[in-house]
């Protein structure tokens, strides 16, 4: 019985945290990460300045929150491409892809996914490890995809920080009402970039996107707020 | 003789200003935008605050300074790039390639020009409208590329970003040490990004880059400290 309210406040704080990552993204979004305090929050949430410090400890907290459940969620996913029994250039446009769509879709939070260097040093060191794993699928599809002759790439290292840049930038210009969806754009973004990787024998005929609805497959569920990354 | 005394000032206020914003570049890089305060700049060229603050009112305005600077070289070296008699694909090229070269080598301080949404709104207006006229380039590029046949891009908006976001993302990872130049990187950068914008009757033959010496060639001189965006 115990044992069951306890999970029942772990099931009701992790709820109110995804709230309030929602309401920080939407103030983000709005003004700035720079220039957004945990009053703005609170004031986006209608709660006392009080109450949401029961819940993060300062904006840092609150920041370092919203970069582990995107990169769960991204390492998550990637996870369950690289095992797919598909060539290294499907798996790469649905890394792609799907980065896209989770940054701007799934994760409300995620301008702050571009912030790293926000966060104290205590804090940044394990996100740095999880981010660099998750890099480090990149270039292993490419390796991967350059070795089996489907792809190219003079410098797979240059080759994989420019698709993430790319893939990353997303955050900045993505517009939930801008007339595509967040995966239409990740589509779009993963066609230019495996294109543009193609070996020159494959180049000619094109690349054939995998399918948005597989795109969809993968993406569900995969987030999950406060999880490790 | 007036006249000449105040040249002379102003000369030297505008060469401290460029080393100033080598200063900061180098605290940005090491320790973060958010992290570095007026006092870390200072001592970093070890300057009492009080003498900063003669150059800049306060973080802010050495940020909008830093953004200024580096969006004018930039719209400096589109509006060369446009006027060049080569196909679009390569003046494209040699746009990319160069944005890479300038935000990474020329432009010390161009870790700030990632954070446009840390300058107040008053800063933002016209800084974000010579932002845009700059993007605009991308696109008229691309677009032209498309009538002539040599490129496409069924959405050249998100084509237009997706460089743009690959390129500016180079200031998060490019090392000066790192054994390439920015130049090189530059190059690497633009060669993936074109070739996937080529059309199919173009794609299987490649893309001949143009010469880094060309590129040299645009670069110089092009940033002038302080200068209107």
């Amino acid at each position: 019985m115990v044992q069951l309210r306890e999970t029942q406040r772990e099931g009701r704080t992790s709820e109110k945290k995804r709230e309030i990552l929602e309401a920080a993204s939407r103030v983000f979004r709005r003004q700035g990460l720079h220039a957004t305090g945990m009053r703005d929050i609170a004031a986006e949430l209608d709660m006392a300045v009080g109450n949401l410090y029961y819940y993060f400890r300062d904006k840092e907290d609150l920041l370092a929150f919203i970069q582990q459940t995107t990169l769960s969620g991204l390492r998550r996913l990637a996870a369950r491409i690289e095992g797919l029994d598909l060539p290294a250039d499907a798996r790469l446009w649905l890394l792609l892809a799907g980065h896209v769509a989770l940054l701007n879709e799934e994760t409300p939070g995620s301008l702050g996914h571009l912030e790293v260097e926000a966060l104290g040093e205590e804090r940044r060191g394990p996100i740095q490890e999880g981010r660099d794993a998750y890099e480090r699928t990149f270039r292993r599809l490419i390796d991967e995809g350059v070795a089996a002759g489907v792809l190219q790439a003079p410098d797979p290292k240059v080759a994989a920080l420019a698709l993430l840049g790319a893939a990353n930038w997303s955050v900045k210009w993505f517009r939930p009402d801008g007339g595509k969806s967040a995966r239409e754009i990740g589509r779009d973004l993963a066609d230019l970039l495996v294109r543009g990787l193609l070996a020159p024998r494959r180049a000619g005929n094109g690349f054939a996107s995998p399918s948005l609805d597989l795109l969809t497959a993968l993406l569900e569920p995969s987030i999950h707020p406060g999880e490790e990354p």
